[in-house]
């Protein structure tokens, strides 16, 4: 089981698991158990034929001639498990909480090498379905605040494709950061940030990779990383959970030109992607928000920087990754 | 040059380097270009001898017998640099302005292959010694906001160790969010939280590593890495600037027995050390405020995670990692 602890200075929530505690002779002989290395032995839990691998299944979506084409079940290690009571509890000075919320895997596809840049859009639009339909199913549990999805690529136990989705008990901080801006925002101006930006960055051009039909493609004014990179539905809704079958159509195609240009411009670069969406449930919900999808290379190497100071340095003006990915679409 | 842009929705400072702007061929192709590897052909600008391969010194503290100890200079790559003005301006609808400051490299050792676990305490000392006149001396620049001591082991483009020395124009959100902390839990109890804390953890024991004359080294409540250790002056003390010479002295073996210990138990483990300390000039300056130092090793895999979501994961709780430590102590 996990549970949260908040730091008491800056009051953040910390997830520290405590079922497999993991001690120096972990990290000692850590190698990642699954993918990454050809030629590896152990059988990949995710594909199809080891189904009983895996938890119970949640949900799949079949594929026409047979089989499945998305499938989701629990994390069997989840960083939030769904049974028990949060019990809210002081210790010592501290506070914590059971970590109540829940884990699930969603795998992308049935085929181990695949990637957002190779996959066909139909895929991807499979997986945004799957997306939607979890959230929803999900959002009838009250206990959960937020909800969250986030990709590795390649994964770091597995490269066989998959995401993550989390239903989170409490608002992490980088939400409550844009929250807080949006409503401070909000306040001055009565319209919401996401789409003043969206604004701008149409009528300035020179950061924006893609514009589809219902999406922005750009790189942020202030990205963090080299080739960071937003994609924004160009009509403003909170809730991701509310996508239309049209957007779901146009942005698949979307996300597989934005990740085929990462694949030809820097060699398939490993990649995280996550996608933010308002807090959930009557007493959290933001209508101010604006859900949206950010994706992050893991390229460069700024290890210690960010953690120490809380500055992040990027040596890639998001004009010029702009500039180049455009040059690839 | 360097920027500092504003992100518009959380309100973070991000520096954006114009200078030298990567593009793609430059991740491709990155390779550090010292140290790292065993058989590097490329000289050390951070040897003795090869003093003319650095910008023109800033201070150095003389070693018995001839040489010197520890030498400072200015970063010949620098985040923030020391000429100009803010020049803060809009961007359309952005805000952004120069990224004023100083970024200085202190050489820790004229060996080249040093840590601080095999380091004399006595060494250890004169590191100390040079960040003190430093920000004192840095302090009179009545532009800077804040200060920070950021170390990498191993460095990224130079094995030889060295930290960096920042001074910045505006307040990091790390420190920002610690001294709202501080300042919140200060108008509810009117004591210091960092105070409060070392009191908790000498008198819970479970979480302490070493407690010195001078100094309280413990596992954090919520550490959001494993192994994650804060070294605390136990008397209170907004200003690192302020340490006395029994305090250097009394660190110094603090800093070393710690990092020992890291070296055996975790076999020679990456890591990054942070120095947090008040905000300087007299409108910034936080009383309240308790200066420290954090360090996190660079071991398990969690990469995506804390990024896509604010939440950080920790298979490692704080009282295993502090019976590990205590146990090689």
């Amino acid at each position: 089981m996990a549970e949260l602890r908040r730091e008491p200075v800056s009051r953040m929530w910390v997830v520290v698991t405590n079922d497999h505690p993991k001690g120096p002779e972990d990290y000692l002989s850590f190698k990642p158990p699954f993918g990454r290395r050809e030629g590896e032995e152990e059988p990949c839990p995710f594909c199809p034929g080891n189904e009983m691998m895996t938890p119970q299944e949640i949900l799949s979506l079949k594929r026409e001639g047979g089989g499945w084409s998305v499938r989701v079940f629990p994390n069997k290690f989840p960083f939030f498990h769904i049974e028990g009571s949060f019990d809210r509890r002081p210790e010592g000075m501290y506070d914590v909480m059971e970590a109540i919320g829940a884990h699930e895997i969603l795998v992308e596809a049935p085929e181990h090498h695949q990637n957002l840049a190779t996959m066909e859009p139909k895929q991807i639009e499979k997986i945004l379905l799957a997306y939607k339909a979890r959230l929803i199913d999900l959002g009838k549990d009250r206990r959960f605040q937020q909800f969250l999805i986030l990709k590795n690529y390649p994964g770091i136990f597995n490269r066989h494709p998959h995401s993550h989705i989390l239903a989170m008990p409490v608002i992490p901080q980088r939400i409550d950061e844009e929250i807080s801006g949006t409503l401070d925002y909000y306040q001055r101006k009565e319209r919401c940030i996401f789409c003043d930006v969206l604004k701008e960055e149409i009528s300035m051009k020179k950061r924006v990779i893609l514009e589809t039909v219902h999406f922005l493609i750009f790189s942020p004014f202030a990205s963090r990383y080299p080739f960071e990179t937003w994609i924004v539905p160009k009509v403003h809704c909170p809730d991701f959970h509310k996508i239309t079958e049209d957007q779901v159509a146009d942005l698949s195609s979307g996300i597989q030109s934005l990740f085929r240009c990462f694949f030809e411009l820097l060699a398939d670069p490993p990649y995280s992607l996550t996608l933010h969406t308002s807090p959930v449930q009557n007493r959290f919900h933001r209508p101010e928000y604006h859900w949206h999808i950010e994706t992050r290379l893991r390229i460069g190497l700024r290890e210690g920087f960010e953690w120490g100071t809380g500055f992040f340095v990027n040596p890639t003006p998001p004009e010029d990754a702009a500039n180049f990915l455009r040059g690839v679409m």
